[in-house]
């Protein structure tokens, strides 16, 4: 019998979890929810049910898994918790500095009504956590890097649509090469802000704007901008919407590190993604999380869990003898 | 009170293991088990207990994890499940096809007497399985590509050594560029084993002995030689020992695949080693799990595992709250 997933918000994560639905056999699409009027709202899955939020507790026995889609500020603070009265609930909640606080949150309803709930899943927090914390553990000796990029920054497009005159905006945050080619080389190097990533901005300005000040504006923008050596490139909105209707991102997580009676042998561990579609990624690692919640819920676990607390083995759809013999 | 790590077999990766033991605060040398008389092996650690083999079972007491170091093809099938029976056991099996064997004759004797056993742990078996579970639960729809080195291979070094007339031997395997790129590019290439690696042989070959017919064995012998395109060079011992006494190796963990409706967005894992001592690295590896296997242990839980069965938070010395604070 397939998992049945329900998508609780339907914006580009949604979407992506939908899609991610169809990718895995062993899961099937059991409704979407939305805060919008539910028979305006068209899904992908012919023939999948569309609900309003307020429906989800009364469905709490037809879902096995419920993914939050909402955004880390003001949706998923409320809504895990929320939901985890019902359900097994994974989200995708990434301001890392309020982890702590979501995650007791999340665990105190979770145990409560004895269901499991896993957060922060996705690529950063999720897959580049994982890969500090493995990296950490096999070379205590070292040091980390994490680069973001090449890729759209959410956030500092938003920051920059905010200026007057612009009208719209994309943002991509790149990393340097030479400041890669530092690291992976081993040399340890300490590296600022400014030398681990370039900004470039491509603005649609409103007619007779103020080119210069807008620049201006973004180019000094504290935290978003001003400590960044940032481009901007003033585009038609056929250009942006031809050129960069894409949502790409990745990056990088190196740890570079020694081993040995004197520290005499050097090591470099990179893990990198390279991702066409920021949302439908994220999607997919949340889609195989859900997986592991639902099995971690059948096997009686509760309460609130972390990529760092799963066996890799509850990820996949195949069974250990099988994962022994074909992927070890 | 810290880990107290014994270490069965005192070779390269044995030392390798004391090395890590040095780089991890929480845990202690308890032990060095050697075959040979323990009176005439000289070991790094100051003040270090150095004991046969065969006073192991006695000092079941003594020692939290035996981690045992020797080779895959005769030791380790008989010394894994002996041990397990006195002891909580890691060790770095990498004979691919006889994993289950192997897993079923740990899983039974650790289950009788209580213990965890962790095999096949290292980079691959190890890191490269792990980042191959992952991505294929994370991409369904994709493609795996494992490229090694560069690196010393010592079963290529050893059957080289074995042909007549050679002194001494070093064998480099070398991934091909041209493939990698190809497969980061997300072309999916089909690619047969001579497209993948070169390669590189330094042979010391005795006074007087035919060089054409050292270089025409290696380069045709089945198996090891004949399907890639393999360079020979001559040298000297001394060249030998001052330019290839290191043991480096790595490799390339990749997975493309596709998400989205129609699959129409590509996307690229990647995980990579650069490497300057295999059996540090590897011993590194297995340190982290010696420290799984003695919290595994310590919460009761007995029998075979792998490093899919193992959530990544046990291989960490700081505690839950502390990493998703500081590591998610």
């Amino acid at each position: 019998m397939a998992i049945r997933v329900g998508i609780f918000g339907y914006g580009n994560l949604g979407r992506g979890v939908e899609c991610a639905i169809k990718h895995n056999q062993d899961m099937e699409l059991a409704a979407v929810f939305t805060r919008r009027e539910p028979s305006k709202l068209k899904v992908l899955t012919e023939g999948a049910r569309v609900c309003s939020v307020n429906e989800a507790p009364s469905m709490k026995d037809q879902i096995d898994v419920m993914i939050l889609c909402g955004g880390s500020a003001t949706d998923l603070p409320k809504q895990t918790p929320e939901m985890a009265k019902y359900f097994n609930v994974v989200d995708s909640f990434d301001t890392h500095a309020r982890i702590p606080e979501h995650y007791e949150a999340v665990d105190k309803a979770a145990k409560e009504s004895g269901h499991v709930g896993i957060i922060s899943v996705g690529w950063d927090p999720g897959m580049f956590s994982l890969n500090r914390l493995y990296a950490n553990a096999i070379l205590p000796e070292g040091k980390d890097y994490t680069f973001w990029g090449k890729g759209v920054s959410q956030g500092h497009s938003d920051a920059i649509r905010r200026i007057e005159g612009v009208k719209d905006a994309r943002q991509y945050t790149i990393p340097v090469d030479t400041a890669l080619d530092a690291v992976r080389r081993g040399t340890n190097p300490e590296l600022n802000t400014r030398e681990k990533h370039t900004r470039e901005c491509f603005v649609v300005a409103n007619e007779g704007a103020d080119l210069k000040a807008i620049e201006t504006a973004i180019v000094t923008m504290p935290n978003y901008f001003a400590d960044y050596d940032t481009t901007v490139h003033f585009i038609t909105e056929e250009e942006l919407l031809r050129d960069h209707a894409g949502i790409p991102h990745g990056g990088f997580v190196i740890r570079t590190g020694a081993t040995g009676w004197e520290n005499e042998n050097k090591h470099v561990i990179e893990y990198s993604l390279k991702l066409d579609s920021n949302p439908e990624f994220t999607a997919s690692v949340i889609a195989a999380y859900a997986r592991a919640a639902f099995r971690l819920s059948r096997e009686g676990q509760k309460g609130c869990k972390t990529v760092f607390d799963i066996a890799p083995s509850y990820l996949s759809a195949a069974d250990g003898s099988e994962l022994r013999k074909h992927m070890l």
